[in-house]
């Protein structure tokens, strides 16, 4: 946590260095740090809270002057009641978690006295990028140092007190224990960030947090893996076989309980069936939330005069734009659609690939609609705001990616890890196999837990007897 | 198969839609077009050898004009006796793997009638770039579609008919089959790689296949994710305890049973203490095959004079640059090292983070070694030739990738998909949770043969006891 006015390829490289040492520190030297990562900035508050409260009177200056918006000023104040201490719990929360290395996760006998493993390791060097939040240095740091790998981390201007006064913390608490203190480096310099995307010999992975511009800028700019998603399109299509009570709660949910979050909903395609049934309740709901509706001309004109007057300034005729745009607020575009087909073809084209629901009583159409469409996460029945770290049980998320490679959809630890192949043998050599030579035995030997697994009928029998036996 | 005169843009969309009409198929629809391709192959082989005798008598004529390497024109030619077979019995391998998709790979219960499903799927659309090697067509076809997935192909100009011969065979019989035939484009025209590799809009995983000077290009043009590696300088570390027999048998092996594979060891480093030792014998062996020594001076003073007079003309003093080339060749570079950190630090910033071994009786240094190497395959006491697809066990091979993400080291057909996360619910909503309201049950189910895991110590007890009577 030093190196403020190193060039980025300085960093890059320190980083890397540290990485090495990070990787090889046992669970309990990387929960160690954790814990004193913890205390220091527990002991920390007034004087982190003293540097934020700089950072926040410029913020609000810019606010009044106009160059600043409302929201980030928000995000900014780690003095709200409960959110300094929420940034000290999810350190705690981060180190109960399983250890995500060193884990072997498949093995093989290639031949006698050689063994073939795959063995889960840290990718090496992450580098986050992020806007306001400055609790998010707290959190990536445990993230990082859980799962043994470096970060570079670079944060917005605006919070840049806050960020200095926690980086010092961290670094102190850090020289007390086994994790190198470069492994975690803090950029404060401006305008580095392209100079920082360009490290790809040091750097393995980049995560931005924060908005769609930001995301698009560095997908973009670098050839550096990128994990995350740039927009969150979501759409639901609604069967005309589906119960409106459901229907309704469902797109509620999606639409209104967050319209800011990327898994909000942004678009209803509804089967033309579904029109004069059930629409009308789900769109009259949807009014009375204050949620404008963009309609195509077919539910437009399902849904004109049926509607309670008051509630139906905010029925609106949608353009083109309206079906490629998230909207991240109280907007839905509602497109009809003659078929399943139709939908999944529309999803496929204008979503973002993020999070899809169905609605439907149709085991069949079900089926088709979730092999069919090509996002992270598909749902019957459920709504798109689902689609989170936490609920999906991961106990913390790194973020959310629309990648096709590595890690897809919610990511925790798990995507901060990848792996290596370890043989050990006893001066077995390649040119001794093959035509002519020695068989491969290539006998799949049970990891962990799977030591325990039924291994062939006999086995499960027995199994099953005993658990008739237990009433199980 | 078509499109030869379309633009990168239109090819690439083309790949898309077809990929997911290619993502819903069956098992069996996406075997039977690998049948129809061998089919079609095997009939039409005169057709494509006729094709490839064009190709070869150009390629001819530019290696006696010197401007065509002689071992290019080797790779060219499909009519050596057993090439063309083997090639067709690759596509019948590839069938009968286990298909990769739609695969459950993980499955919680989040609450009642609300179950989430991780679910393997193809990536979506490769791209694929190689160098000569007519038969590449063939198997990364047969990769492509038993895996799910799209694949937009560019081969060099040198076996352009070759490749036009057998794209028009596969066309053909992909147009009796389930499988779009948009699902495998070949890509004919000159200079068109620069804009393939800028639609990373609809192209998903770039895979070269070829040299390090084209893999360095795509890797470094592209924001696409590129699957590869560019060098494999690989090393091994000689520690005073390992048998001189052993270590000359494994190295042997690792220099010289295939010198041009990217898994050939091109880096000896030696313990000072094994100098006097194991050394000499293991430098006459190599002297013997024909290797080039290239010595440090510690190295090249404790052989001069112990060595036959008559290979010491192999022995060379070494210049700093040999310790960062991939020679794929009959040299190695020697380098005495001090202790186990100097070793590991000499690979992890030389090497190429593809194959790194140990020669050790020593448990201890052998799993510091492992565990601090950051490399794709880590051996003790094997061969660095054994990183292999075929040698793990995998079937088949799609590359062996040095990338830091999604899949490392040898990757079969498993690194060609991804997941998406599937939920199953009955109107529940995510605002029903949390604070105050429902709480998450995220409990981890069985998926497929875990049904048959052994889910408490007395089930276990009860497998090892029926086990130790059966005396496994």
């Amino acid at each position: 946590m030093s190196l403020t006015n190193a060039t980025p390829l300085e960093v890059a490289q320190a980083a890397r260095l540290g990485s090495r040492k990070l990787a090889v520190l046992s669970t309990e030297e990387r929960n160690a740090a954790l814990t004193a990562i913890h205390k220091a900035l527990a002991d920390g508050k007034d004087e982190v809270l003293a540097a934020n409260a700089k950072d926040l009177e410029a913020a609000n200056k810019a606010a009044a002057g106009g160059t600043l918006s409302a929201s980030l000023v928000k995000r900014l104040d780690l003095g709200k009641p409960g959110k300094y201490e929420d940034m000290l719990q999810g350190i705690l929360d981060v180190r109960v978690l399983e250890d995500p290395i060193n884990k072997t996760t498949a093995k093989t006998l290639l031949d006698d006295n050689l063994t073939l493993s795959r063995i889960t390791c840290p990718i090496g060097v992450l580098l986050i990028i992020f806007e306001a939040r400055p609790e998010v240095i707290a959190n990536i740091s445990a993230l990082a140092i859980k799962s043994g790998n470096a970060a570079i981390l670079k944060g917005g201007r605006e919070s840049s007190n806050s960020f200095a006064a926690i980086a010092s913390i961290i670094s102190k608490a850090l020289s007390s224990t086994a994790v190198p203190s470069d492994c975690l480096q803090l950029v404060q310099t401006h305008d580095v960030i392209a100079d920082l995307l360009k490290q790809d010999t040091y750097i393995d992975l980049c995560i931005p947090r924060g908005g769609n511009k930001l995301v698009r800028y560095v997908k973009d700019t670098t050839t550096i893996p990128v994990l995350g998603h740039a927009d969150g399109i979501c759409s639901a299509y609604l069967c005309d076989d589906y119960p409106a009570d459901k229907a309704t709660k469902i797109i509620i949910d999606a639409k209104t309980s967050y319209p800011a979050g990327c898994n909000a909903l942004e678009q209803l395609l509804v089967a033309e069936s579904a029109l004069s049934t059930s629409l009308p309740s789900i769109a009259e709901a949807l009014l009375q939330k204050g949620v404008s509706l963009r309609c195509d001309p077919a539910s437009l004109s399902a849904l004109k005069g049926k509607l309670d007057a008051h509630s139906a300034t905010l029925l609106q005729e949608a353009g083109p734009e309206d079906f490629d745009t998230e909207f991240l607020d109280y907007i839905i575009a509602i497109k009809t659609v003659a078929n399943l087909d139709e939908a999944i073809s529309h999803i496929n084209t204008h979503g973002s690939h993020h999070t899809d629901a169905i609605l439907t009583t149709s085991e069949t159409t079900a089926k088709t609609f979730l092999a069919a469409i090509d996002s992270s996460s598909v749902y019957w029945n459920t709504s798109t705001r689902m689609a989170d770290g936490q609920r999906y049980g991961f106990g913390t998320e790194v973020g959310i990616s629309t990648n096709k490679i590595h890690s897809r959809g919610p990511v925790g630890l798990e995507g901060l890890t990848i792996y290596k192949w370890v043989i050990v043998g006893d001066a077995q050599v390649s040119a001794e196999y093959g035509a002519g030579g020695k068989a491969w035995k290539h006998q799949v030997l049970p990891v962990g837990e799977q030591e325990f697994v039924a291994k062939d009928e006999e086995e499960r029998e027995l199994l099953r007897q005993f658990r008739a036996k237990k009433g199980q």
